[in-house]
């Protein structure tokens, strides 16, 4: 009998994986985040709503992000920038996925640290020269794992957390954005 | 003379696409989070770091941002999903864009308020049927804008912000990540 906790209910996954082969409709999600402008390059974003299992959801409160540029782009630094917000994602999503993994594979987790790193160009974004992209050049993730397992256990893990994540699937394959004026 | 003041210091922008013409190596940034594992599927990833203009630079304070899966999977729902900092950063980027073009363009914002919904099929993530992705489907943006502008300037304004938006490039198009384990 396995003592592993890594505090990841496997067992509702796999429940929930059971339950929606039969129905499809129930997994389809809406996230959805709302936001306002407050000055300059400076935004309030707030994210508590969602749509999933065929009716509408909550978080349990509702969680507010700055957006600003920081002072070297002559801005105020209310918050991170935007696309910092995606390396947050990232880290997120595959720390949640080698928790989730370890759990499945009875694989004690002691720590998971990672570090993001995210190339970027500025001059796209600024318009110095159309042939650079505005988005990261390139995204290096850094795991640091403290575990009961070998490297190689603690290294499949890592890739199968990449091989389920929705965060490294929507950075590495394009998404449709559709942008209205209402 | 216009009166026009959005916050937005456009002069320093357009100082730094001059300057950044001849100086490609200042151009080059590096966005840095660290995260940490908590429990179960919640981390806190701090952004405060980051590299560019040839130096080291930072935030004037660290963001700790919570992330974790909501009580429908089977989570404590200590923070937002990681996907759902993606529309956090899309919402950022192109709000903080359309500011900048509505000031370079002399054209006073009242308010800007946006909805981005991102359809997710969680079919993929849970391993259901690998013919779903584990991303988004796509991703829709609504924007309200108030301002001193008709109609056609109004989502001019929004389609260039999409045209130089980072997080929008960065989800519309691939990126390459890579991940290791140290």
């Amino acid at each position: 009998m396995t003592t592993v906790d890594n505090g990841v209910n496997v067992q509702a996954l796999l429940d929930a994986r059971q339950a929606l082969k039969g129905a499809p409709e129930a997994a389809q999600f809406t996230w959805q985040a709302k936001s306002r402008w407050s000055n300059g390059v400076h935004s309030e974003t707030t994210v508590q709503k969602f749509f999933g299992l065929g009716a509408d959801q909550a978080h349990k409160s509702a969680h507010t992000f700055d957006a600003d540029h920081p002072e070297v782009f002559a801005a105020e630094d209310n918050g991170i920038t935007p696309i910092e917000y995606l390396l947050v994602g990232l880290a997120a999503c595959l720390t949640a996925g080698v928790a989730s993994v370890a759990q499945n594979r009875g694989i004690q987790l002691r720590s998971v640290e990672s570090t993001v790193e995210g190339q970027h160009d500025i001059r796209g974004i600024l318009g110095v020269d159309s042939d650079v992209r505005n988005g990261f050049n390139d995204i290096k993730v850094t795991f640091h794992i403290d575990a009961d397992a070998s490297k190689e256990e603690i290294e499949a893990l890592v890739a199968q957390s990449q091989k389920r994540s929705a965060v490294f699937d929507a950075l590495t394959n394009p998404t449709d954005v559709t942008v209205e004026v209402a």
